[in-house]
Order: C-alpha cells, then structure tokens, then sequence
C-alpha cells in the first residue's frame, strides 16, 4: 500500500505504529545492539507524526520547504530508520544488514551522513537546542513556514541546555518548534527522577514559556489532536507534548520493565516480540507535502566582495576590536552570515555586527551551550553562523563542539579575552585550554591572529572554512603588524624576521608574537639573530616553513604561548615537526605552567616566562 | 565599634551595608578595574546576611559547623572584600592596595586562596551548582545543621547549570540551601532577559520545587524576615530569595543604569559616590557564630587498608569493571569516599559502589555540570568524591573541571567507554578529545590503564591525589597483564617487552596497548624486536623510561592512541622527549584522525590505522 497524495487515517497511522515496533526490534537483533524499547515507546508517537504532519519531501530531503525532525533522543535510532522505511527511502534490506554495521550510513545514532538527519545526535540534551537554531532560521531568516519537530526524551530533560532551550524558544516566540517528549518513566539504569509526574514536567516548561499539552502517548486520538494543535499555532509560544509511555511499549515480556534500556532482543525473544506485535509488514505511507514557496532572499551577495576594514601599521587595536569591525564588513556583503554571543558583545565586539545587522544578529544571553547549538541549527539551514563569547567559556560548550563536528555543522566560534594576557581579572576569565580544546575536535580549524590586519584576513576566510572554525583573540591593543591586503592563508604563517645567519627560531602567536619580536631586538642587540614566525594558523599548521625553520636554526626553536602547555601551540608544532621527521630539536617551550593570579599583562606574561626576557633568555640558553 | 557577642540590629546592618557600598567603589577604583554596579546592588543583601544570619567563626574559617557563602556572581568581588573587611578578617589596607594587584589574594574573581572561600567563581553559573555539593554534604554525610548561602546574578539565571543545580537541590530536598538572586536587571551589555520580571523568576524556580521568597533588596527589614524564614526550614525544600534590587545603588549618577557593567568609577566620580553614599567608615561587625556540634565520624578509616580485587593473569576483565570493584574496595575502608554518576553507573560500573555504600553515592541522573560540581562541593567538605560517566560526556562539563582546579578542588573523574573501540554505537559516544581536555587542565593527573589490576591500583592511588584526576576506562574486557600486587606509581610507566636487540618502541595504553602487544608478536616473528611501553600514566608522564627506549631503539617509536591526533598520548610522547631534549626522533604516531561511524571494535581500530596491524607496519617502516 502507497499513499503518496493524500493524508493517511489513524488506522493506517495504526498499522504503521505496529510496523516501527516491530522494525525497531528487527533491526536492533539483528545489529546486536541498540535500543529497541526507547524506540518502541515513542512508535505511536512518530506513526502519526509522520504519517499525517510532518510536511516532507521524501523525495527531494534538499526541499526548503520541508519540515524538520531531530531525534534528540538520538539512541531511538531504531525507530528513526523504521520511520525511513515505512516512508520508502530505506529498503528493509537496509535497515536489517546496514544498522550499526561498519561502513554503513544507519549510524549506531543518527548523523547527518543520512541525508533526512539534520544534526547528530545521540548526546543527550542538544537536539532540541539544534532545534531551537533551525527555528530561528525559520521565523526570522528563511521567514518560511516549516515546522521544527524534535523527539525528546524525559532523562534528557535534567540536562540544563534543555532548559536553556525552551528558554531561548519563548523569548523568540519559536511556535514553529514542537518537542514531542517521550516520558516512558525509565532511564539507562532506572526510573528518571520524576518518572510520569508529567505535572511536574508542565510546571516547569510552562514556566519556561512554552504551551504544553499532556497526553498519552499511546492514544492515537489524543496524539493527532496534540500534534494538529502544535501546529495551529494559536500563540507565538514554543509547543511542549508531554507524551505518557511505556518503555517497551507493546511487547509484555519488556514492556515498562526496568533492565532493558538499550540492549536488543535476542532471537527467540524478537520473533515472539514479532508475534506478539501482529508480524512484520512492508507498509510505506507517506505523509503531506510541503507547500513550496519561493526561496527567501538572501542567498545572493548584496553586493561585491567585502571591504576589509584597514589599519596603519604600528597602530594599536586589539584583535577582538578587528573581528568585530572585519565581521561586520562580510556581513554586509553577504546576506547568510548571521551572529550569536552570550551576552558579552561589547567584550567580543560582536556588538558591531549587531549595531549594523540586527536582524541577523541573536542574543544568546548567558548561555553559552545554547548559543553553540543555535549556530549548529542556523547552519543545517545553510547560513554561515560566527558565535562569540570569551574563549574560556567556550568550554563550557565543548560537548556541542564536538558534537558539531559530528554534525558536519559548519560553524565559527570566536573566544576573546585569550590567556593570562587579559590581567586583573584572575583565572576564570582566562582561556588556557582553548587551543587544546578546540585542536581535538576532528576537522577543525584553529586560528590565532597575532594583529588586526590578519584578525581581518582570517575573518573572511573563515566564511568559507568547512567543519568547526575557530579564531582566538586577544583582549588588548597591540601594533598593526602587517600592510593592508597582506594575505593569510589557512594553514600558513608569517615569516617576520628571517636573515642567513638565523641562529634560533622564535615562534608565537598573539600576544606572544609580540613578545618574540621584543625579543628578536633584544638578542640582536647582542649580535644574536633570531627567526621569528607568526604562527596565525594552529590547525592547520605550516609544516614546511617551520620544518625550514628548524634547518636554518640547527633545531633551536623557542615556542612561546599564552595557554597551559598542553595540547596549544608548542604541542602544535612539535606534533608537525616529529609528524615531518625533522631532526632533532632543540625546542624550548615557554608556556602558562602555574596557576595565575591577578596582575597587569606585563607582570602576567613575566611571572609565567611567556615574555620577551624570559623568550630572550631561552634563545640565549639554545645558542650559547 | 565592634560587636562579635550579639547580634546587631537592622540599623547597624545599614550602616555596615553603606560602608560595603564605599568599600566597593574604593577598592575597584583603585585597582583600576572590577565590577562596583554589581556589588552595590547585593550590599543590602550581605550587610543584613552577614551581620544577623550567617553563622560563621570568623576566627576559625576550618570550625566545621560554620556556613558557607559562595558568590556565584564572582564578579562581585569588590562586595565580598568589602564583607570581609567589615567582618575584620581583611584590612582595609589590603582592601585599597591589594584588591586585584599581582601576588595578592584579592583578586578579580575569589578564589580559595582566601581562607573564607570555598570555591572559585566568576564563570557564571558555577557557585549554585557547587553549592549544592557542600549542602549534600551537609544534609547526608557531615549531618551537620550549617547552611549554604548562594549569591546569584540575574543573568546567571541563563545558565542550564543554574536549574540543573535547582533541580538537584529540590530532588535531594536541600533546606540547607539558600540562593539570594540579585535582580539587579541589568547584565553586562544591556538588559538581562527577564529584567525585573521576578513572577516570571518565581515560576521557574517553585516549578524546580524550590520554595520562594520575593522581596525588594533594598529593604531591610524584608532582606531580614526573608534570611530568617529560609532558615526556619518549615519544609524540606532548597530557598531560592528573589530579590529586586538596582545595579549601583546609592550613586544617582550609576544607579539603574545601562553602560556600567564591570567598569570602575574613575576617581572623582568616585569621590562623589562616596560622599552620596555618606564618606568612608571602617565598621567592624560580625554576626552570630555557629554552634560547634561534634564532628561527625566519617573521619577514622572504617578498617585497615583496602583489599583490593584481585583478577588472574590473562582473564578478561574491562578496566570499567575494576573501576567498580576497587571504587568499591577503598569505599569500604574509607567513609569518606563517595560516588556520583550521570545515569549511567550499570555502564561505568560506580553501580557497585552504590550497592554496597548507598548512603554515600549520589546519583546525578542526566547532568552531567551538576555531577562535576557536586564533587567539587563535596570536596570542600573534605569528602574524596569519584565522579563518573561516559568519558565523552566529561566533555559536558569542562568548564566546571577547569573552574575546579582554580578552586583548587580535589575530584576525581572516571570516564568510560573511550574512543572507537566502543564499536557499533557511533562517534557521539566516542570520547576522543577526553585526554586532551583533561591533559590541559592544570594541576591535572590523567590515567589510562591496561588491564583491571593497573585500573585498581590507580583508583586507589587516587583516593590521595590532589587536584582533579581522570581515569580513562574501556568499554571492552582485555587479557590482565600483571600480577596482583603489581605497583603502579603516578607516572610510571611498564616496560612490557624488552631486550638487548630493541630496533623500535610501541607505545599505548588502553586497547591500543594490547594491539602493541600483538604487533609485538608479530614483529618477533619477522625477527623485529620491539619494545613495548604501557604508558597507563599520561600526565605525569614517565619522561625517563621513555627517554631510555628511545636511545635503545635508535629514536624508533610508534605511538598508538585511541583518540584524536591532538593532545594526547602522542602528544604527551612527544612533549616529554622534546622537553627532556632526546635525540633525533622518528616517531610514527597512529591515532584516531577520520569521523568515525558504527562497526565492531576490530572495524574501528583498522579503520583508523590504530590496531595491531598498522603498529607492526608503522615498526617495520622504521626500522627498515
């Protein structure tokens, strides 16, 4: 049975349920793993779903009309494929050999490899912040009328970027966002903490703005009216299903029982589940198409390439001042690239961009999981997302870094206020981790100006940079350093002081790049010439002018950075330099090695041995 | 005038809470920098708290019955000197030149290098989260009657950690917990979210099941009724006082105002101020001292020391089960162990522990901030907390384990279920960045054991280490390599394979170590001998051991890592030997570089050219 044109009755939706369950359990015994009764609570769930709302283009998943749909429980991925079958895109052939297998796209949890997933999931708590992102394109960039359905697990709803979401979702009145959330009561190794206390969970999304409507989950009826009425959008709030499950639902030997959270069926238990469930079946059922409208219009450039701000050379301006005034100027010349920061706009200048774009521009308040996760959602709509805060609380959203890598998300995170450079304000404030944080996440790209002429430069290239791009800067003013139009390619470096009778490499970037040239005057003074290399691109890294470096200096280099010792700058280059098979190095690596205090940038830099003396004295040491 | 005896009343408290309004201006000012607007908002808040409420030895910060005051709005620096000034703890000398200088102890944001501070602050949405970790201990291990006072910041209230730790404190109904919210509308580059909306505030926090109080916080006598009723503890919930207040208020030419966030007053400006405010003072008041109880007895070891599990050469064991089992061991010799997971302890193995100590473990559920921080709170109790969960959701909460080793917290983290070998459930559930992130950390010790009789003696080593340590575990049970008894110091290395004719070293920890061990094998067949180094401690690392194998091998070493290229054990290799100033090297390092999907362990390890195959051949390349 195909129905293509028409909106299939709740029987059909029956029979379709029926046909998730039991693909749910096929799919997981024959995979050996997986979570067959996480996705059989949310069957009935998604059947109706599928079948009668969601507005989608099965044939054409490219379609910007269509309807979103994120697993946020990413481990009901069981059920996701079932649904791709049901639906017609994925052969049952698939789904029973491909699942959790080597080499295969129905990942263990689904990543946008499939090409109807928009984001990976599967660590919990970040597909409805993803949502939130897509929503936000939706009602104020794409300005077109699709929906954003996420499917939501109760455990997941003690993670606090769940709450950071629905928060973001009613102060942007997101009523194109729907989390249907499966409260099935049991978590991975027991009850959830407020297990059907569905009340509970009202009070605390109503609280939080959204409209919530209580069901059971199990109940056709009562889904299709839920769902019908999440999309009436009666109000300009977020909708909240709070669905009552049962975990296992439909299969009595699991069903509401504790102990059976993510672990398949064996055989002989499968094929009564099989039975028990009616058997299996082939259905494909698919539900309303979207109404395609005209693209919104801002795909084409508003005018030519951008015109980069400029800066005399010796003039002090901070980095961060450079991003904001270079973010500004891409963003006048092409419509797609919006802005987010948390609330510390006047500290990353992302203000700029907001003073002149406020339309493009969201405010992510304090939070800065969900600003990583807006711009992850922003960018499954193709806009080209840049997502400032101060580069230590970056870390406070590393899990939806890494995960954006996952998601093959192209995002650009930026994190002022870099190291001990930034003084007084003591350790929380400073980012000695960043480098090493953001080197780790697979396919990133890692940048750290040393002035505002390749802050500008590194901008816009970042514009085009696939994956996870990432540009530290400096929160104090430091000479213009190059001419304007010089180029900085990714994955290159500056060779800024260089003479045949180099007799050490000093290597920096940021403000110790600024060090190393103090340093290069003060060793030349005593007759010492010294190589020194601004290292803008981290990841990539410049290999080959380090590797002639090295030649040229008989191995004395002098790595010098603002960051803990591990996994930043000095680790960068030896990791490339060992990676080259360089010969052997004499590599003095200055870094932030005790815990700061507070202090001027001066006596931070000196009590750290990252300064020009310190640098010098290293060189002297390697040549003496 | 001083008054340690009684309590002073709301008039004294008015002119203590001028002079904290002074105290603020002056010391920020005369620093040049900090935050003076957001202290004068909460000085009403604290000179009432402090002079009437808060119960505290002043002379005895170490007497355990003492409350506890966390300012999570850390920024408010200026106030909480200015407290302790008034107190007398704290000169007003050191006050005017110490506040915010190079070498000093007040600085921007507190920090435990004052005596009177339990926990670093000023990365927003911290101190409430740890707070609940010292009220836990409290109410369930110490049994002592001290309460946590929290001083929040509006625009901290954006934080998913904030309801997270609301959550927690209501789920473990922690009367002992009273967070003051400090309305004062205004964030740092304009308006807060919510601005004055305190219903809205009210809502959210009672839906979290905190009891509320709205009071405005400039009047005394309701600052004081609301401190009194949140110690009544009429009920068993957490307080949470929501107080109106106005960002510096008593300056007409601040108060109120936008533009003031984290700037000083410039000296005249400040001059007026303190003469609207009514001129310098220096008050000494303090408040009621706590009623010393007897120390609880969780102090004594319950017997000698631990026996610890005992596992025969060549079984299989997962180093994630002899996580359990000695977690269990030094339990039951020490009370002061305790345990907290994410929701996942049947898959790290901390659900042994809780079987056996029940009374001492702490189940997070899905919050993976709230887990971290509650060790750190439960740490300043003096309580040796093991923290746990998949090692790539570590990732959730790296901004609270940066902020713990400024809060100089001793924790302890177990992650399991590190990278690709996990197989079939996807990269979301791979760590492949923990090394890094924790290698970074500073102060940090990170381990990576082989086999469950190196697991169990690294848990109990452990239990004494300062700082934040992690302890990598593998989802896979592998052959035990070392006899019971086997002593493994923090960072040492094992030489598993050695002799005279070494031409290459192998070195790995965790699964990739077991595959050095086949390659090993494989080598010898062909007449290679290699040598193999289990590097179960990453940082420290055994510089020595490593330095000597690769003087034996001729500079030859393959690296193999289950984990991203970037700040990890080949980095941790490589900086080592460069630091110690080795040889020309030529180091192969095998790791995990392309975005993983699904597959068995076998798949995964070849597919990223990290098993025993590619060791071999990376050997055979080297030496031929």
């Amino acid at each position: 049975m195909t129905s293509t044109a028409t909106i299939a009755d709740l029987s059909t939706a029956r029979d379709v349920a029926r046909q998730l369950r039991v693909d749910s359990v096929r799919a997981s015994t024959s995979a050996g793993s997986g979570h067959p009764t996480s996705s059989m609570s949310a069957a009935d769930l998604l059947a109706v779903l599928v079948t009668r709302h969601f507005k989608y283009d099965w044939d054409d998943p490219a379609n910007d009309a269509n309807d979103h749909l994120i697993f946020s429980k990413g481990h009901a991925s069981p059920l996701l494929y079932s649904v791709f079958k049901a639906v017609g895109v994925v052969s049952d052939e698939e789904l029973m050999t491909g699942y959790r297998r080597f080499g295969q796209r129905l990942e263990g949890h689904p990543t946008p490899v499939l090409p109807w997933v928009d984001v990976a999931t599967g660590s919990l708590g970040q597909g409805l912040p993803d949502g939130v992102g897509v929503a936000l394109a939706g009602r104020y960039l794409d300005e077109v009328p699709y929906r954003v359905w996420v499917l939501c697990g109760d455990s997941e709803m003690a993670e606090g970027s769940m709450w950071e979401a629905l928060d973001k979702a009613a102060y942007y009145r997101l009523s194109n966002l729907i989390a249907i959330v499966d409260v099935n009561r049991l978590g991975q190794s027991g009850p959830t903490e407020l297990q059907w206390d569905l009340d509970a969970y009202a009070r605390r999304a109503e609280s939080f703005g959204a409209r919530v409507i209580m069901i059971d989950g199990h109940d056709l009826d009562e889904i299709d009216q839920a769902l019908q009425s999440a999309t009436d959008r009666t109000d300009d709030r977020p909708t909240v299903i709070l669905a009552r499950t049962l975990k296992g639902r439909g299969f009595s030997e699991v069903e509401n029982l504790e102990g059976w959270h993510g672990k398949p069926l064996p055989k002989e238990m499968a094929d009564r589940a099989i039975r028990e469930l009616g058997g299996e079946s082939s259905l494909t059922v698919r539900g309303p198409r979207p109404v395609t409208e005209p693209p919104a219009n801002r795909g084409a450039p508003l005018g030519g390439p951008p015109e980069l701000p400029t800066y005399a050379v010796g003039d002090k301006v901070a980095t961060r001042k450079a991003y904001g005034d270079a973010l500004t100027a891409v963003g006048g010349s092409n419509p797609r690239i919006v802005a987010l920061d948390g609330e510390v706009g006047n500290s990353t200048f992302s203000e700029e961009f907001a003073k002149a774009f406020g339309d493009r521009y969201f405010e992510m308040y304090i939070a800065e999981q969900q600003m990583v996760a807006a711009a992850v959602g922003l960018s499954v709509r193709r806009y080209i997302p840049f997502a400032s805060t101060f580069a230590a609380f970056l870390s406070r959203a590393y899990d939806f870094i890494r995960m954006a890598s996952i998601s093959r998300a192209d995002i650009r995170l930026v994190g002022s206020h870099a190291g001990v450079e930034i003084g007084a304000d003591g350790p929380s404030q400073m980012a000695l981790e960043d480098l090493a944080m953001l080197r780790a996440v697979q396919g990133s790209t890692v940048l750290y100006p040393s002035d505002a002429v390749c802050a500008t430069a590194l901008v816009r290239s970042m514009v085009d940079l696939p994956g996870v791009s990432y540009l530290r800067t400096t929160r104090g003013a430091y000479p213009v350093l190059y001419e304007a139009g010089e180029s900085f390619p990714i994955g290159g470096s500056k060779v800024l002081r260089s003479g045949p009778s180099d007799a050490v490499t000093l290597i920096g970037a940021g403000v110790t790049l600024h060090q190393c040239l103090a340093a290069a005057n003060a060793l030349a003074a005593d007759g010492i010439q010294a190589r020194v290399i601004d290292l803008y691109s981290v990841k990539p890294i410049d290999t080959a002018t380090l590797s002639d470096a090295v030649a040229a200096t008989e191995g004395r280099i002098v790595v010098a950075e603002d960051h803990h010792p591990e996994g930043g700058l000095g680790s960068a280059v030896a990791d490339a330099l060992l990676a080259a098979g360089s010969p052997a190095l004499r590599m003095s690596h200055l870094a932030v090695r005790e815990l700061p205090g507070s202090g001027s940038t001066a006596e931070q830099l000196a009590a750290q041995g990252i300064d020009a003396d310190h640098i010098a004295a290293s060189a002297r040491a390697l040549t003496s």
